[in-house]
């Protein structure tokens, strides 16, 4: 089986990389070779089979054809310009979000009118395909309504996986990542951020923060359930999605202010006492458009997992990334 | 106020360049210029102010620029390849609904950044957007799941519609037109024509085929409603939709035994027995996946109307296509 990861070196797709590689194996076969792309160097892990790591810009025509002409088994296409780009810059975020997208589903079927090839293709797509007003919960067959260009990209991105599947030239899954908290490495500059930055930096006694108010709700899930959806996607029977390949992944629904308690219960008020609260407007305003909480039912039934407590999700960082304990 | 009007010399174009050039003023101002373009020359209609007409193909890169490059201050975008031909010719079908539509989007950004530009752009959408399975009345919130590469075009419409308009870059609505009834002209290919087929031949005493069952229920409105649809958007408070900047049209639910009732109420018994039932697997199989009903509420709110009964459509087929009279 062979793997190609396209957005290979960022957060999400390293985490992946190492989860393939300890696995060894994937849908019950033997991963012997793995494609590793990105538009900076991703970096190489020992593995027993074959790792290839390539320098590629998926918005360049011409290079998802290169990628593809070694007929990959699987495909994880993670690689995106991030909201806050897509925003700022409009060309840049249509031309790799959507034209990049689309350069990779018609490199596919495009080698699949050589010979029969159809991959199995796994795109992250992101609850910001959503847009307010929603209800409490957003449920299954909630539609689409980006505010953002980014969010507007993914939707495009599902509806043209959900049609290249329909086709028969892919075998696509979709799946609508939550919040990814908490996201190693230093605070970065998404408005999102912060619902990292208030547990990540007061673990490990640095102060944090928080711009927004404690009664702020939001969809979150840790950088190991992410992965897990994207492995499940990997190896799930695609006959019970029919034609709707995209699932809104499960997640945990909580407040700011339950985030800091799970942070009080796992480190101690000392940890809580370092969030500083310093209201920021813009993010604030933000924040109100994002979606609070969805019902999952779909992903669920399909096997989809993700955590159910805050505490949880920190003691998975201090596991992942703290190795095992706080300083 | 100069019109451009992309598609124009298709039904819902020619029909809507009627009404325009009757009504000589749409949005409380004098319509002073109309240009006509499509893939076919649009024949040119008597009018005060100045009319031209133009062979044009939106997918041409350029072409758009041209056909912007005179500023029009409202423009129709009605040109698509149809259902049937996008399933059949995958490149072609993305090549005019998907590439053409975003040139002509970004034909106006490009125009508007050399110095204010900022026209209405009303873009016709399909309920082929929507696919089985789904509520026996579709409501505004409905996700978006088409089953043909068509529906999936014109879904990627609505929602780069909806991003440029977000974005400042012009002023759009999408409205997704029902099935048009009774289409003028002689019966085509289209899976949906039987609907028209069967009123608009035995209204002038030719046999028609009815190849599904009456209890088939599906979504109709007149061509002067759609007509009526697409003038109200160009007149609409774009402020009342916010980033939501596409409709589905009002219509009228009936089966087509309800349709069959109706031409015997007008027409009589001997119309009807023009009908024959001749049922025809591979489009009663098609019909299976097409929306029964809608829940328009949000278009009735914004002032769209379309017809109660299948007497009012075809007695709108007798006055604007049969001179007023049966045979």
């Amino acid at each position: 089986m062979h793997i190609l990861i396209i957005g290979a070196a960022g957060m999400v797709g390293r985490k992946l990389t190492s989860a393939l590689v300890r696995a060894g194996r994937i849908g019950g076969k033997e991963i012997t070779r793995l494609t590793l792309a990105d538009v900076v160097l991703p970096e190489a892990i020992p593995f027993s089979g074959e790792v290839k790591t390539k320098v590629a810009d998926l918005s360049v025509p011409g290079e998802a054809v290169s990628m593809i002409a070694r007929r990959p088994d699987l495909i994880f296409h993670l690689a995106a310009i991030v909201s806050g780009e897509a925003e700022a810059d409009f060309d840049k975020g249509y031309r790799i979000n959507l034209d990049g997208t689309r350069y990779l589903l018609e490199a596919i079927r495009q080698e699949g009118l050589k010979s029969p090839y159809k991959p199995r293709v796994v795109f992250t797509s992101s609850i910001a395909v959503f847009g307010a007003p929603f209800p409490e919960a957003i449920g299954d067959e909630f539609f689409n309504t980006p505010l953002t260009s980014y969010g507007t990209q993914k939707a495009i991105g599902e509806l043209l996986l959900n049609d290249y599947s329909r086709r028969g030239f892919l075998d696509g899954v979709g799946i609508r990542l939550p919040t990814i908290v908490i996201r190693p490495g230093r605070p970065n500059a998404a408005a999102s951020g912060f619902f990292s930055n208030i547990l990540r930096e007061p673990l490990v006694g640095q102060e944090a923060v928080l711009p927004v108010s404690k009664d702020v709700r939001h969809w979150f899930a840790s950088p190991r359930a992410a992965v897990g959806f994207l492995t499940h996607a990997a190896e799930l029977d695609t006959e019970k999605l029919g034609w709707r390949r995209t699932i809104s992944a499960p997640g945990l629904s909580a407040t700011v202010g339950e985030e800091i308690e799970a942070l009080r219960r796992v480190a101690g008020d000392k940890a809580v006492a370092l969030i500083r609260e310093v209201p920021d407007p813009r993010i604030i305003s933000m924040v109100a458009g994002w979606p609070r909480n969805f019902d999952t039912r779909r992903a669920a039934a399909l096997g989809f997992r993700a955590e159910k407590t805050f505490d949880e999700i920190i003691r998975i960082h201090i596991e992942d990334e703290l190795g095992g304990k706080l300083g």
